[in-house]
């Protein structure tokens, strides 16, 4: 149903993290349109709880200037696996190991113009471990107790979706246990 | 903490939708380094359940070359308001009108690169109006009942970050009455 069909794929900005393409298209009617695209290879984030507090990293972002609290994730580096890339960013960034994990979502975090697939995990046999990060990475490493973490959600500063999404995800399974 | 200062700004895409930069900048410890940004005026969007029903609409998104059910949603116009473009996409899109909005929360879908925010209201009064897509706009709406809604979020269905965030905090708020 109302496909969309590519005419022309032109690659407009080849960078690091993104890559940018301005297509000629074809409207389900026939029409032609123009659509821009920005390619990411994907990212990957565990939501990480060991004794009842939640592994948060707190990091400034550049494209909007503000510090945020987010669950540990990276980018899904080239033939890499998602939940490989999960295992490595934990690790990395926070210094802890799962001994598996379990995928709760795959979300599209804005499918108007991009292509980005963030896989979100859930870590089970958290290790205490070494953190080691890339070089030029900066950031903190928070352990929240799940219920503060619930009332920053609920206030609005865990503005994050990735984050927003699993940690809703971890109460409401804990609610329907409950219920 | 941690901030990163721009040395020079530079526009290396700019499209009707997004605009690209690719910025020169400072890490925390002075080391020089590249930001790449979409910039994007910014979405609103709006959980709308009307006799247990969810409004959602079906759309062909280009970047995915998949059709995803989402919650209504567009982006927001110059000097818009996020309410303003809130409720004009819903009345826009389904053709249900309502009145007055909440604001359940500020997203930021993909903080690594991109400076969106999406803000996601539930609407309250809805009454049944005209639909009148935009030009070049193909969608169609479904009115799916909660129980449902909820069984294809558990199974990963719902793809889309803002309509999974959307649904988890009206599931999350209706636990909290019940418990």
């Amino acid at each position: 149903m109302y496909e969309e069909r590519t005419v022309t794929k032109r690659v407009v900005f080849e960078g690091k993290v993104i890559r940018v393409r301005k297509d000629d298209a074809v409207l389900p009617d026939g029409r032609p349109c123009t659509r821009e695209v920005v390619e990411h290879r994907g990212g990957a984030c565990v939501l990480a709880v060991t004794e009842g507090k939640v592994i948060l990293v707190k990091q400034f972002r550049y494209a909007y200037g503000e510090t945020l609290l987010e669950i540990p994730a990276g980018k899904i580096e080239e033939g890499e696996q998602p939940e490989v890339c999960a295992m490595r960013e934990l690790e990395e960034e926070t210094g802890y190991a799962a001994d598996r994990l379990e995928l709760l979502q795959v979300m599209y975090p804005t499918p108007g113009y991009c292509n980005e697939k963030i896989y979100i995990y859930e870590a089970k046999g958290l290790k205490r471990k070494e953190r080691h990060l890339d070089d030029g990475e900066f950031l903190d490493v928070c352990l929240l107790p799940l219920g503060e973490a619930y009332a920053l959600l609920d206030c609005g500063a865990l503005k994050d979706g990735k984050t927003a999404l699993a940690l809703l995800r971890h109460r409401t399974q804990r609610n329907d246990i409950v219920l």
